[in-house]
């Protein structure tokens, strides 16, 4: 029987991968749905009901339809309050003062961290297969740009276990699918590793089950 | 006798306006608070305690403080529900899902909207009052990214009111800086006008209150 949760999009995509996680995470069974853009089935009209820019994922569920990953996670964290990890967008008896203590560094996930990485990230990993050439000069203008955020988590690393303090948290997960291709996939594992207490961070957070599933999913052989 | 809110930074910063709006909408009295630029002051050791990235705006109350405009604003709303406008975030009736209906086009702000019309509003208003040449390859570029976005706004406002449906929302207020900039400031009106579904959004949104207010604010003299 098909779970009530469905994310469109492959999960070797950062954004999808970060959904699939979460959904791990929270203990929520999900199928995933292929979308081979490829094929362009991302700009087909009934994708681009779910999904208005023909971007992945999109998530449905039996209430509603959501997009955008870090939309989707907060959803998730909302709706299935009472499975899994309780404690992804804050404890309840913290309130909005716990939420926004993660909120803060989501923000900081999507706007300061994703933009260098991602680009990283596309010329090293994605342009390749898409047979397209990588410009070094994105790289290295990236790498610095990617440098000074890192300096500041270092930092923060060396006073917090996690980005909202004592406890993981969603603010933690929304950073890891770009960290584990940088890490892991294109040979900049430095970036992170030659600062300690970032090293110690991504230490404890990638052997977490729901990671591990992750990557289990993305090792997987793909659909034809 | 001092609000108990501060808000750190220049209103002219978009990312600073984006915090007043939602203040204002929220009838949550606050007090602005200089952080010049100019001479560093962002960088100073109190400032970074409050904003790890040396950015603005930072954000106190008497409980806590926060950092990013939008994890300010959904601080706002989730700390001040029973103030102001209560529906910012969606009502409490809708749960989670009506909140997510929001918090998609608030990451499409961050994700898609934010990077090509900052970059526009940067090159054409910012660099010429910090000397710098404006790099009008970079405008281009933008706008061409840019137009891709508001052509799938264009659409959704053929069929909605708002960004989430029948009523005004954080979604579309976090839009509104950077359209004021584009529309009023650096003469690219155009890219919202000549859509009528934007047009028509644009006219309904700008005359708020709130707004209007934030303009005023912006208007105000400086501080020397």
């Amino acid at each position: 029987m098909a779970a009530p949760v469905t994310v469109y999009g492959p999960v070797f995509s950062p954004a999808v991968a970060r959904v699939a996680a979460c959904l791990l995470e929270k203990d929520v069974p999900f199928q995933l749905e292929p979308v081979d853009m490829s094929k362009g089935e991302h700009r087909s009209p009934s994708f681009l009901k779910l999904q208005p820019f023909g971007q992945v994922p999109a998530f449905k569920d039996s209430l509603t339809t959501v997009f955008e990953s870090r939309a989707i996670c907060r959803y998730i964290c909302d709706q299935y309050a009472d499975s899994g990890n309780k404690t992804l967008l804050g404890r309840k008896e913290d309130g909005a003062v716990g939420r926004a203590a993660i909120e803060q560094w989501i923000e900081s996930e999507g706007q300061n961290f994703n933009p260098p990485s991602l680009a990283i990230a596309f010329q090293l990993a994605f342009a390749p297969l898409m047979g397209r050439a990588t410009d070094m000069a994105v790289v290295e203008q990236n790498e610095a740009k990617l440098a000074k955020v890192l300096d500041v988590y270092e930092q923060w690393f060396g006073e917090n276990q996690y980005f909202a303090g004592d406890e993981f948290s969603l603010a933690d997960l929304v950073h890891m699918p770009n960290t584990h291709l940088l890490v892991s996939k294109i040979n900049k594992a430095g970036l992170f590793m030659e600062r300690k207490n970032l090293a110690r961070w991504w230490d404890e957070v990638s052997v977490r089950p729901s990671w591990k599933k992750v990557i289990e999913l993305q090792s997987a052989p793909r659909p034809s």
